[in-house]
């Protein structure tokens, strides 16, 4: 090992101090001068997407609460908003925080909150935007009146139901009149509604089956509502629905307010469904890479992986790239196949992926670089990033 | 809608300013009152580690040279090089940028680098640290070149060959030797051997299969070191190896550095390969979650999912809970099923569960929480977390 030791190294260099990374593109710059991996957003597909979203639900008279747990920028929010939106969604409550703080003022945390650091969180957020929460569990509706009451805010009260998705929500309408008279009868909270969100039908494949599925979810909460009425409980607020499903929910005169989130993006997930022709978004989130290897004359590595697009619902699909296959994804590389010699990218070349899932995707990056044409038009932080509490 | 807002929105709350997000957990605080989601070391299992590495790469007279993209980390780096690890591999060169500010004086970056951007930040930390690089391409060995000589800096060249992975590297010793003597003739860049790594035969499930398949990877290291003998290129380094068979790659006399990672921490991957009697390492390892719903009898839900925890090879494992199994991973939760009434744990619970891949998931979280006992000892930022250019 000596002799590897001497060989290796050489005279000991100055003392080291802390080299500033840049930034990955700057306002101005062509597609082509950004460096990679980096997560980027065409913001023409993106502004229709949102338009399109908006359009639709104000068509049926109900209200559009995109779900920031997509994206996770307040840019993007912001954006949303302006546009008409009530509202976002958050799933965390830590997540919720930059949103309200860039200028949010109506954040439906999407989900059960549990344990005091959380609560007394929440409560700090309460008292500076209109906050809502979903319950599904006594004891933890008890914890959160308390806290309220202890940081002198309110919350308004969702209580969950479970539709079909099989993860939180109270099973019964009879649980779900119990827990709302509870809300009613607590201090510092209020019984609005309920959520009946169910995500795994937003991802059928056919317009037909998620048609279907969408109607037996709607049945399935019009149980609760009756049982709510037989109760003579007022319940304003019925919040859920998703991209896949939305033209069915804005339509389904259950839905008060619609989740989505993708619909902004897309992703391979939704691309794979068949939309019929209702309804059209556009891809506007790729991953630019560079290829840094071309070992052999049909493969090449592409200089991404696991730490900058997530891969558990399948590779990413190469843009513009038809005869490109991506046939593996390691933590910072992917492996393309081309089918010919021809087709292979050189070394330096740099592709458009599209995510195979954009949540996650987005839970990678620490900013998004908005591209307008061939150009950089702004860096957004993707403030939330890693905001999991 | 009208009727919906009104129930909904209160008066306006007073103007929003940025709340802080209160940290995770404080040292001296018992593991129960940290927040979750948080990814925790158990220092105790997590130094037993490093020392049985350590150890056995000495015994064998084998340089360590820890993948740092495991733990993106530089408290754990620091450590590992503090008992003896001879530098560190990185795997972007953005990547290494914390680990040098924090100290580190010799790093590896175990990847081929494309671009001017990343070849400019490669030249100014060959000016503070010993900076090593993988070249499989000859226009990418005269880029190198020309930025180090544009920078007056120095870089240490490892030619990759590819021994079966099937990822970067060079496919033939001819190629090897006359990328070797490309480095040899262009200034600022000295060749000093070989990269071989095969990442895909570290998971192998048996221990007797992962020998031979260690086996043959050494055959073909020989092959590429043999025509560099004839060639009268001297080669005093060959670098690879991994957690998986670093007893086969100690003893191989091939390898001159071990590029482990995954060892200090473990994972249910690597957890689920034969360790035979030679080499245990312990899970350090663990994602604490806490229960946020338990809607049926036998399902729990837990706090957190594909942002917190890596599922790409599989959903974590409960720890200590052997009648608990994870059967979802969504984006933000963990969907557990209980064999019976009785194991299913209440909301409220906190559990520990360890991730299917270590890399990813340390690259979800901002910080460390290093535990000792019952109690927590420190936070470690995780610096290098999405730095993946």
């Amino acid at each position: 090992m000596e002799e590897v030791q001497h060989a290796v190294r050489e005279a000991d260099p100055p003392q080291a101090s802390t080299i500033a990374i840049p930034p990955a593109a700057r306002p101005g710059d062509p597609i082509e001068a950004v460096d990679t991996p980096s997560l980027i957003l065409d913001l023409d597909a993106f502004e229709d997407n949102l338009r399109t979203m908006q359009v639709l639900a104000e068509r049926h008279g109900v209200a559009l609460r995109p779900h920031a747990k997509a994206h996770k920028c307040p840019e993007i929010a912001i954006r949303q908003v302006a546009l008409g939106a009530s509202g976002i969604c958050c799933q965390k409550v830590s997540e919720a925080v930059p949103f309200v703080a860039a200028g949010v003022r109506d954040v439906l945390i999407s989900n059960e909150v549990i344990g005091a650091p959380k609560l007394a969180l929440l409560a700090r957020l309460a008292r500076q935007a209109h906050m809502s929460v979903c319950v599904d569990n006594v004891r933890a509706v008890e914890a959160l009146s308390s806290m309220m009451v202890e940081y002198e805010a309110t919350v308004n009260v969702l209580v969950d139901i479970d539709v079909g998705q099989k993860r939180c929500g109270v099973q019964t309408p009879e649980e779900a009149v119990s827990l709302a008279r509870l809300v009613q009868k607590l201090p510092n909270i209020s019984f609005v509604g309920v959520q009946a969100y169910h995500g795994g039908l937003q991802h059928k494949r056919s317009l037909d089956q998620r048609q279907k599925a969408a109607d037996k979810t709607v049945r399935a909460i019009r149980g609760y509502l009756d049982a709510f009425a037989r109760a003579q409980i007022e319940c304003p607020v019925v919040s859920g629905g998703g991209t896949g499903t939305a033209a069915f929910d804005v339509a389904s005169q259950v839905y008060t307010e619609i989740q989505a989130g993708t619909y902004a993006f897309m992703d391979t997930d939704y691309a794979a469904i068949d939309w019929g022709d209702a309804l059209a978004f556009r891809h506007s989130l790729y991953l630019l890479g560079t290829v840094m290897s071309t070992p052999t004359p049909e493969r090449a590595v592409v200089d991404l992986g696991l730490k900058s697009t997530s891969a558990e619902s399948g590779a990413p699909r190469i843009a513009d790239h038809p005869d490109l296959r991506c046939v593996a994804v390691h933590d910072e590389h992917c492996i393309l196949l081309a089918g010919s010699r021809r087709s292979r990218p050189e070394v330096g070349t740099q592709l458009r992926l599209i995510p195979g899932h954009c949540d996650p995707t987005f839970n990678l990056h620490d900013c998004i670089v908005a591209v307008r044409g061939q150009h950089v038009e702004a860096l957004w932080p993707i403030s939330a990033r890693g905001l999991s509490r």
